[in-house]
């Protein structure tokens, strides 16, 4: 088989891709980068890849699996490789640092971390009144989970050492389902955003999820904190950016966005088309939830393992369900 | 007798001060600022205050209870306590939310939450690389707790739900003495600060603990995080300064300080004579672990029961030893 690796620079991916090399000298394997061209792809059998434009599958006649280090898939052309039967496969070894990191952002936000630490600097203690200025503690606050996948489950594990009272919104509900730390489940978005005085989005973008949050709802979330570690576009960017100026949230700690740097772009892109990342009631962090050296290698070496399984014949995990999305 | 309230300001002590009136009629009450002359002490038997001058208790031939809202006496001349034979009680309501703070603190600082918001909110991504500039998960770290009080007890609590190896510091340790959620215990300083990649300093500033570290051990952190969510003075401030600047210390969240605004100086005044506010590898933050309204609440509801305690003939709580200063 033809094996092409796109995108896998940086010298643990090299280390991986030499030790397969000689495991498996009976395959063919190629390295390129991101932007690879359809010629390039005329003859692979096996991806492995972070994203793919359509455009750039119009020569592979023979590509039939793709292997993605990452959980999340939406920078796939989901629709055509299920049309070409091509099996995708992602990885979910990054979700408890997603978890921890959406916990560092929610602990910032109701500390005023970013707010005290810029203040401080300039000598200002925020000392008004008795005590000065309060902060909010998480202890033995509301949580709502929208999504109880993998990063899900624990941000539910980590907060209940703070004896949070937590519910989780899942789709397809049994009515006699049950999962470890949660206080409550529902299939409903509407209860959801009303019970949490925090609101964590923890569910993948697919054609569903999409502006789930929006201009309709948005109002629900009056008073409350809200956590996106998923995907900007779960929310509705002007109905956010409304509601945070004009204080319906009360904050919100947002690790992903609605417009990403290309190549070169990178020192200079704002993250949305609002200036959402100047106000004053938000922490925002540049879609760093995986970026950890520890996650970024165990990415690795399960795509790694998993393309293994493929070539001895074993079973593979984590097939995506490519209509669902995830 | 006379009870006299120093700095109780606030609506929560007008309310709670007001009760008390009501319910112990027969007792004299007194409210002044913090900043109260030595005349207005001269009658009384009991003060309730968050600071207290030598020169303020010149003419206190009365005085014989001292109670504190606070866990921190490092404000009081002790010493004169001690011979005039005043008793001094302090309140530990406000430490798991000091515990709170400390962990909130060292997530941003590890998660470099403050460092990627700045830049982000002027279009920089940190994303230098193959996935960009990486931060740092707490999962399994190796941590030292210097004084195994209430916060360093409550850290090491919720640090366990991150899987964390914990090294606790408690001094006249006897060698069958365990505590939970600790994986060692000891009384060495020098294995303390060799042993975790993360260091907690959460124990009282007394003569003994002042400059606990300084320039001849301070190189043992080297590689390492500091925590401080005590008292700043536990720690020698050039050594600390140079420390973080010569990158021997991998990074410092500070919520503790040398230098404290007087009244009139809280928005322009800075924390240190060295410019550690300054640096990169710092998260800091204006004295806050006990800043929120429930902790404040807490402390004022517990003091309020130890002066009943008092009134009603009972044991009073949380008398602190005058010797030690804890």
């Amino acid at each position: 088989m033809e094996i092409l690796f796109s995108g896998c620079s940086g010298e643990y991916w090299r280390k991986n891709i030499k030790d397969i090399t000689r495991e498996y000298p009976q395959h063919e394997y190629k390295i390129t980068d991101r932007n690879f061209l359809p010629k390039d792809i005329e003859f692979t059998d096996v991806l492995i890849a972070y994203r793919l434009k359509m455009e750039q599958l119009e020569n592979a006649r023979r590509l039939k699996y793709i292997f993605v280090p990452y959980a999340g898939v939406n920078n796939f052309p989901l629709k055509i490789l299920s049309d070409k039967n091509i099996i995708l496969c992602n990885s979910h070894e990054n979700t408890i640092f997603v978890a921890e990191r959406a916990i560092s952002l929610i602990l910032a936000l109701l500390g005023k971390i970013v707010y005290f630490h810029n203040d401080l600097k300039k000598g200002d203690w925020h000392r008004e009144g008795l005590y000065g200025e309060y902060w909010e503690s998480i202890r033995e606050k509301k949580i709502s989970i929208i999504g109880t996948g993998n990063i899900g489950l624990e941000i539910a594990r980590i907060l209940k050492v703070f004896n949070c009272k937590i519910l989780g919104m899942k789709k397809d509900l049994r009515s006699d389902f049950k999962l470890e730390n949660f206080d409550f489940l529902t299939d409903n978005l509407e209860e959801s955003l009303k019970y949490g005085e925090v609101v964590f989005l923890t569910l993948p973008l697919t054609q569903e999820t999409e502006r789930l949050i929006n201009e309709k709802n948005i109002e629900l979330l009056k008073g409350k904190y809200l956590v996106n570690v998923s995907r900007g576009r779960i929310v509705d960017e002007k109905s956010l950016y409304d509601a945070l100026k004009n204080k319906i949230l009360k904050g919100a700690a947002l690790d992903v966005w609605y417009d990403y740097p290309k190549e070169g772009e990178e020192k200079n892109k704002f993250p949305s088309k609002f200036p959402i990342y100047e106000l004053d009631n938000v922490v925002i962090s540049p879609h760093k939830g995986a970026h950890t050296e520890k996650a970024e290698k165990r990415d690795i070496q399960f795509t790694i393992k998993n393309l293994k399984n493929l070539f001895d014949g074993k079973e593979l995990e984590n097939i995506v369900d490519l209509k669902r999305g995830y």
